[in-house]
């Protein structure tokens, strides 16, 4: 391997920006450097890593010389976007770490690559420090995959265990979730499954080939959650996580949901806690493989962008090598799956139209029903069904 | 990447040779084939395939023109320490799995490639179908490695299933094991812990950049585990499981082993079960990761394998960056340990120097301590150790 240079113009510096920096201070590589960061306070900054260059244009980026590679760690979806595309169009390489940005405009993406011959890496951003894609990429190229299951948000998972193993509720989890540092202060891409939704849609492209929409998948969080659905959770020995799942059906079918699942033991991401994120890949040939480590903080996700930088040592790049099989996957939300569906009047019980009722409860004060019902209907219904008092589970009879 | 077309000299039709085959024969690749067969009994294996071509002569490989690549997978080590050497020198790309062969002659082989300008891989060889190997060496390489810990052995993990799950005894499983084809007629390998140290050897390279000898690590199996230890640990809530642990010791010090573990339930690998295969990478920056799935098997070894094929499609190596860093580590077995020793007389006893005795039982029929003990004095009577009618396992406080 020839000895290349790693130098880096990096966008943001916040949790993962700063892990980075962080990583970077610890092992001293001598062949990564970071030259300068374009944030949008220099002031607030500067007092972090005094060492460092900051600045509040990302011209000064761009414009210099010494740059040969872009880091972007930016929260904002559109300003992401814009500094992705203004440097894969530079025939620099870059490290994305902003998922909402790439699960929007995949598609774009893969393109700008392929045009301009450079390389777009974000392991990193779809599972924290687990190297789902890459395995997937790489390792799982040959296997005829059947599902991907996972509990893709850290946050989310986080709140749901304090919940289920401490027995806090609902308001102290968030609380606590948030004084770590876990989850943001606007949780709702955490706990609305949207960013489950984002990893999952950057999954499914390494493993079956399919880029799907956001808009067209259906996602429900875990926002609605109430004492009763974890009391009927604890009850039937099982514990609610929230679920980003992808399954090959049919002949050609795919499948995806962001969903909460009622687990039970047996399911390997059952024992997926705290901060934790879990991918369940399921395969003909592998039978069951299963990834673990944790999905948030500075050093595991500085760590894991470190990664993705120093890929770039030797030149790798994803493939997308299924995107291109004669055997083209397609999306459907023609799929039965079994749901407990807790409501709180007649009128959200007709927003659906069950197939099977298997199990039915109302009193006053909770209402629930467990029963069979397409995919299609709860997409149809999602808007309705995410404002009203409403909780859904999938219910696997195992 | 430009259509290479990998042809295939194997060697072995064993169940991971078949397998290999069964798995090319499900997805028809238009770019890797099976050219020719060298088995040491034609006639045994022409009706397994008879659309392939064999041999019993290694010269009718190495003289086919269209060959351009070997897949070694013989169990004897030495023939496939011949048939490696043979192909590296000849330039050819090769995938091995004969983890026996690779822990002996590590040096060599990563000379050889060297030498040859040529690619030895081996991921399917070290943990089943985990990819262990390819994650260490480009996932992982940014991050300090603090310890590596698994359950490497199939058929012996299998055996220890039934008898903690299912209450069966140590002859009934290992029949078991047997029937279904998880174990050798002859499972010393297995057993005996030797399998497992071959893959801890091949690991740690990948982990840490050391090399060590087979004879310089401790290495106990389950072989001697009676009913009174099954007793201890199921009273203690733990269960025995084969475990092969390397870890950063002090400032500069390596330690490995293959020992039984008492593991309690919080451990990860305590939920790994029957022929899976888990291990748990604890990192500096990563904390903890876990990789578990199928480690026996026609399809899972044999799909592993086909990645290791694959892969040369695009020209990966190891690079063994770790051999090459300033700070390397030192392995040692200067570390002191707490085990659980059963033991017969006090002869056997007395082959052991504890420096602090944490429990002792005596009775008739079965006698043993708790201690702490120095890995070099296990090392030291290991001979003696595995001769006598005793039963050692970590036994952490935890």
């Amino acid at each position: 391997m020839d000895k290349k240079i790693i130098n880096i113009g990096l966008f943001g510096f916040g949790t993962v920006g700063k892990g980075l920096f962080d990583v970077l201070q610890k092992i001293k590589p001598d062949n990564v450097n970071i030259v300068k960061v374009c944030v949008r306070n220099v002031e607030k900054h500067v007092p972090e890593a005094p060492e460092l260059e900051f600045t509040n244009n990302a011209d000064d980026i761009f414009n210099d010389e010494r740059i040969n590679f872009i880091v972007e760690l930016i929260d904002d979806a559109e300003a992401a976007y814009d500094i992705v595309k203004r440097a894969l169009k530079a025939k620099l390489p870059v490290v994305s770490g902003n998922k909402k940005m790439l699960a929007r405009h995949m598609n774009e993406m893969i393109q700008l690559q392929r045009d301009n011959d450079t390389a777009l890496l974000y392991d990193a951003s779809a599972c924290g420090s687990i190297p789902v894609i890459r395995n997937l990429e790489e390792y799982y190229d040959n296997d005829l995959l059947i599902s991907v299951k996972g509990i893709l948000n850290g946050s989310s998972n986080f709140i749901l265990s304090k919940i289920f193993n401490e027995g806090m509720n609902y308001a102290e989890a968030l609380k606590l979730a948030q004084d770590l540092g876990f989850a943001e202060s606007d949780p709702t891409l955490d706990i609305g499954g949207w960013d489950s939704l984002f990893k999952l849609i950057i999954i499914t492209i390494h493993a079956f080939g399919v880029y799907v929409q956001p808009e067209d998948i259906f996602t429900f969080g875990i926002g609605n959650m109430n004492e009763h659905d974890i009391q009927f959770a604890n009850e039937k020995r099982r514990r609610v996580k929230l679920v980003g799942w992808a399954e090959k059906v049919g002949e050609d079918g795919l499948v995806l949901s962001v969903m909460p699942h009622l687990l039970s033991k047996q399911k390997y991401i059952y024992s997926v806690e705290d901060e934790f994120n879990g991918v369940v890949i399921k395969g003909l040939f592998y039978y069951k493989q299963f990834m673990f480590g944790q999905g948030a903080g500075g050093f595991p996700t500085g760590s894991a962008v470190l990664s993705d930088i120093t890929a770039q040592l030797y030149d790798y790049r994803y493939q997308y090598k299924k995107l291109q099989s004669p055997h083209q996957l397609q999306f459907t939300n023609d799929y039965k799956v079994r749901i407990y569906y807790r409501y709180d009047t007649p009128a959200t019980l007709n927003l659906l139209n069950f197939s099977t009722i298997h199990e039915s409860y109302y009193s006053d004060t909770y209402k629930y029903v467990v029963g069979d019902i397409e995919l299609s209907q709860l997409q149809a219904q999602a808007d309705k069904l995410r404002e009203s008092d409403v909780f859904i589970c999938i219910y696997p009879e195992d």
